[in-house]
């Protein structure tokens, strides 16, 4: 039986049941909680009735395994606290349906993946990177969540699940196909985004501590406020990096936690994510050393101290030229004139499995350029062009 | 038996180990927690065993009444989310202290009150505004504190508790000891300080709303970012307050909470709280006026939407002159020389005490000026002096 547009469709609508917000197509599905934890092991049968063999690492990244050597696709089935219903999952399935068209056309081999905490509850592409080999499992186990949760503890979830290490080397190369999470192809009319190479990332971290105290009896003037801290920082940071970045250049305070966090008491901690991304791995070394300047400055004018944690990060990574060009071939012949050849504003694990294997991506446009957000969304003509793309590009249809 | 303040340190020290955070003298000890109700049943023992007839009104305020009418002598017994072992308990102890010498020694009669939720986990002083009528129940029912908890459901710990209203007639004045939480007294080597009057406080739980979005893909110049929007407030706001402010006056962002708060996601919302503090209520209304200019200044240029909670807050409140002089003799008789008058910048339930009765204050120093916080302290020499203090102006030893 060849590609199957409408199974692909409602095994994408099945597992947005798991962790359904309620809201829209809206998903709460964060790595090692009880959702993904069951879509994992949904997945898992449903690669097995696709004559895969299901198989889960110790951190939880869930392969279906083809015999011998093999094509991998897929992407992660985890969400962001509040995340879409297609992020990686358009990903994962659309590999699913490929694979299980290529075991019943008896077409080529391939083998599907779904990577865990690809959305970072611990770190940045948690699962791909401990198994491309870019951070051994006894480093990662030491990642804490933001509400101090070891990663070590939440794998514990995976209980008997867990079996050998999958060999990279059993995989030819891996494509994924993903969401373009950004408003260009939805602003150009556009169906397909062939992935030319993914941007760097650096995510830390940082703590500025001063005094706690009442807010009715300490005079201004001998405050150590911690959140007048990141308030000098966050606005002193937006200017000085005018100079160093360019208009793809992007940088988040995303996490931020006031101690103790009440309305009468002058905040003695805030812990605080910053998170920068470039094209240019020089850039995001500039951009470090001008958030550390302000924030020695800040911590000075201000009495506070710092406290920084790991920095994370992934280099900047272009896709692979030969998996490259099957995608462009394919979405030439699925979308003519509607396609285009763009950078990834977005981390993916295509960025970890590069260390590995040679890797390619392609886009779908985003609704209004929508995700991580429970409005998230894509046209299904959007959606089965994606699908289409990828599986030409894996020698089907 | 006339005052032992032997046995008043000893159950200050009792008190303590209801919620004691094993750091310092440190207390969690919130409103309504499983800690606090626990502490006011034992209170409520030691009531007993002094003679007085303890009672829990609806707001679970506990009071220990005398018979016929009687001077009241209390504070409160809720902590800080991270508090100290003095603030309000100290008053609440001393008071006990003072009643029970009375009854033994065949004194005055003294009655005592430990108000509920003065540490604002709803609102402001909450207990005592209830019982002083400056907010009705049905009104507090509807507060939620930063979890979103409803006082409603809180309040159902009581359980059997809950008795008779107390009539505030039954009472001919109110005086609170109570630590001075700031620097003064500790700075000026004095023991203690005799309150003026009370700074009025407004407090207003403000929501800015922008757009959630993906942190990779979102270009800077398209971002609705809700974190950005606090730091410009914020900013601005301390500019502009400037020409309006004395240096008594305070204001402080002690709470602030993202959506979703995740370090790969561009801030959808932000909650805050804005707490400003004076001893000119005309003042309060001009801080209240520019910071709902910067508000709206910032969230026009930055396109964020804004929601405004309930604006909670309390006049300022000059001391009965006649306690005050009761005060005064008293600290010239304990602390001759050392000694002076003050306003208090802190917020007390003698604020809406005021509302029906007579009140006064009485301060013993913090050392270092610190409170709120698990290091707040006070030498024990100037415990038992507030005692004493506080006994002279009931007529007691």
């Amino acid at each position: 039986m060849a590609l199957d547009p409408e199974r692909f469709l409602s095994d994408l609508h099945r597992l947005r049941q798991f962790g359904a917000s309620g809201v829209g197509k809206g998903v709460v599905r964060p790595a090692y909680s009880a959702p993904d934890i069951a879509a994992r092991d949904w997945l898992a049968d449903r690669m097995g009735d696709a004559g895969l063999r299901p198989c889960f690492d110790a951190m939880g990244n869930l392969f279906g395994l083809a015999n011998g050597p093999s094509l991998l696709l897929g992407s992660h089935s985890d969400s962001q606290p509040t995340g879409g219903w297609l992020d990686g999952a358009l990903g994962v399935v659309a590999a699913l349906e490929v694979a299980r068209a290529a075991q019943e056309s008896g077409g080529p081999a391939i083998s599907v993946v779904s990577f865990q905490d690809e959305e970072g509850r611990f770190g940045v592409t948690t699962g791909s990177n401990v198994w491309s080999g870019g951070l051994s499992l006894a480093e990662a186990d030491k990642l804490r969540d933001h509400d101090g949760v070891l990663l070590a503890d939440a794998r514990a979830a995976l209980g008997h699940r867990v079996g050998a290490d999958v060999a990279p080397s059993q995989f030819t190369g891996f494509i994924e196909l993903h969401i373009e999470q950004g408003p260009t192809l939805d602003t150009a009319g556009e169906q397909i985004g062939i992935v030319t190479d993914i941007v760097g990332i650096r995510d830390q971290v940082i703590t500025l501590t001063g005094q706690q105290n009442h807010a009715g009896t300490t005079p201004m003037a001998l405050r150590r406020d911690a959140f007048q801290g990141l308030s000098a920082f966050n606005t002193r940071l937006n200017e000085r990096l005018r100079n160093v970045v360019t208009p793809q250049t992007v940088w988040t305070i995303g996490h931020v936690s006031l101690g103790p966090n009440a309305s009468s008491i002058v905040p003695g901690t805030v812990r605080f994510s910053m998170q920068w991304r470039d094209g240019d791995a020089e850039r995001l070394g500039r951009m470090q050393a001008v958030i550390l300047d302000v924030l020695h400055e800040v911590a000075q004018d201000m009495q506070l101290d710092i406290e920084m944690g790991d920095l994370l990060g992934l280099e900047p990574v272009a896709m692979d030229s030969d998996l490259r060009a099957r995608l462009e071939a394919g979405a030439e012949a699925v979308a003519p004139g509607k396609w285009r050849r763009m950078p990834s504003g977005a981390l993916h694990d295509a960025t970890n499995v590069s260390r590995v294997l040679p890797v390619a991506m392609v886009f779908v446009p985003s609704i209004n350029g929508i995700s991580h957000a429970f409005e998230e969304d894509t046209a299904e003509d959007d959606l089965v062009a994606g699908l289409r793309v990828l599986a030409r590009a894996a020698g089907i249809g």
